[in-house]
């Protein structure tokens, strides 16, 4: 491994000298981090393959594995909590490597002082999004750092989970012509979050989608679906992932703006708040490439899930040119939908 | 499931409404947590055989899983640092269940302002640890946390790893008649971590055990050895894993000072520090029960490795009184080894 700016084989110096916010944002910043100081260090064809979930041989036997942090502030919003996102989250990460979530750890930093009650309520909430997502969790950790050297509570949830033969989902798959689809409609989740900690009151306050997918993702499998890649569109939102799976696919991405689902609250809420709603963070949706003469097939399956009633297909992929991602607006006219540099929202998930 | 002493359906209430640095410690406070709080929450079989690691049939696999966090201070002692501690604490853990550890994932929480050229180091370092444990990191996870609401750095590591089959490493096994051994002496992890907390200068500087034990696990488990349960001494120390295993095999265990390993650097520093060396974390050391009869040859099998060259029979488990740890000491008299209320050592790891 070599960190040099002067050798071709290697990346870029990072432009920071010390951890910025936008280093956890999802946006290009990060992108950097990991791919100029983690992916060197640990580099390995499983790691490199840059999915949701890695996906291992074991035994004879085909295991995504996953893990995530949940660092929310506030820890409570409207339509969930931090436990349930830590659940749904780990759980929504298996199902994009194409696995049945089956079993959960669960590792809790805590700050002295946290009150009992409220980790009472939190593991409430995660045990009741587990039973409804049918996993168990298995193992645990819990640590505690003095007052003032943390920040209430942080949720580590990693997962593991099968991945039926003959299923292959990944970023490699995605090719020109695959049609690309939403599970719902985009940003609640960022939003939600947005609007408590802005202070925000909206007539109908904006829920969360904070949800599993794993129902759609089995949806599509076990559909008949040849489902070539999943994801689901946290931070950085829609177009992270769209500009994540262009570059890494080496493909272009064309989205049709009139044909992104976005609800209206959401929509007033990002102009008061100054945010893209194609960049807010979801937690209960669902991006799929499938090709695209499955297109409608896919999008019916999606239908006939609650979780999936709003679901559309919103683009294509194209040949070129690669990691590019073009918004066709309602105008007719096109954009660029690029990675933001930094983050719209810190602490989002 | 049931923990009071008086009430057989329902844990009496937790003595603190906060976290207190001592819910982390490995001690009582931090067991009652556990038992009334975690456990009733998530309970299921697998979470309650009370294992360093779950054991999970996958496809027909026998897997183990695993979680840890990180959480250290400082992040570089003497004789390791807090990426290495990431690796071998995850290793060690999947050992311990009987596994051949295969697959970690890395989550790091980073505060604003981390430097860039710090999470190098640690980077480089858990690659290395990783790279001398055969195990790859597959996937991971990146948080950043505001200036303030965290402590630099915190690291999780989850981990997965197949149980060969025949292999039944678990607290239920341990029965009266078995043999206790420890695979080198005890303490040196709390005490080099401490030391530097407390700015002690030794002449000869205690450097932590900080390393790897699933080769020792390995050469007892295919050496022919039918372990019974095998755990790692760390929060809590010899004394917690001894009264941890006596509680969940119902079992009373005997320990003998005198052949009980600990280094005179460490004897000293903990009269300096005011520790006593049984409570005090370990990362490289591991404790195995083994049939009385195969004792011998377990301890030949140990002293083969370098890493088990200071191994040693360490005491014996009894039938009763259940729950009772007890310490002969070199004065031929008995004294209880009980489980500490609160914690020596906090964020030892």
């Amino acid at each position: 491994m070599s960190d040099s700016a002067f050798d071709l084989s290697c990346p870029l110096p990072l432009r920071h000298d010390t951890i910025q916010m936008a280093h956890g944002g999802g946006g290009r910043i990060m992108r950097e981090l990991l791919e100029q100081l983690m992916l060197p260090a640990f580099g390995n064809a499983v790691l490199d393959a840059r999915h949701d979930a890695a996906v291992l041989t074991l035994g004879g036997a085909r295991v995504a594995f996953t893990t995530d942090t949940f660092v929310v502030q506030p820890r409570f919003f409207p339509g969930g909590d931090i436990g349930e996102l830590a659940i749904y989250g780990t759980v929504n990460d298996l199902a994009m490597g194409g696995a049945t979530p089956q079993f959960l750890s669960c590792a809790l930093i805590l700050e002295e002082s946290f009150p009992i009650e409220e980790l009472r309520r939190v593991l409430a909430s995660m045990r009741a999004a587990a039973d409804r997502c049918g996993v168990a969790i298995v193992t645990g950790d819990t640590k505690v750092v003095d007052k003032g050297h943390g920040d209430g509570l942080f949720i580590n949830t990693a997962g593991i989970g099968l991945v039926p033969e003959g299923v292959d989902v990944a970023p490699r798959r995605v090719m020109p012509g695959d049609a690309v689809l939403v599970s719902g409609d985009l940003g609640r989740h960022g939003v939600a979050v947005m609007s408590v900690r802005e202070g925000l009151a909206f007539e109908v306050p904006v829920q969360s989608d904070c949800g599993p997918v794993h129902h759609l993702a089995a949806a599509l499998i076990h559909g008949g679906i040849d489902v070539h890649c999943l994801r689901d569109p946290t931070r950085g939102g829609l177009a992270s992932v769209l500009n994540e799976i262009a570059t890494d696919a080496k493909v272009a991405i064309e989205a049709v703006e009139r044909d992104i689902p976005v609800d209206e609250g959401v929509a007033a809420a990002c102009e008061i708040l100054g945010l893209d709603p194609y960049y807010v963070a979801c937690e209960g949706r669902m991006v799929a490439f499938v090709p695209v003469g499955q297109a409608e097939q896919a999008l019916a399956l999606l239908r006939t899930l609650p979780e999936g009633r709003g679901a559309a297909i919103i683009g294509q992929v194209k040949e070129g040119p690669a990691g590019a991602v073009m918004l066709r607006t309602r105008m007719g006219t096109q954009r660029l939908l690029d990675l933001l540099s930094g983050e719209q929202l810190p602490r989002i998930c």
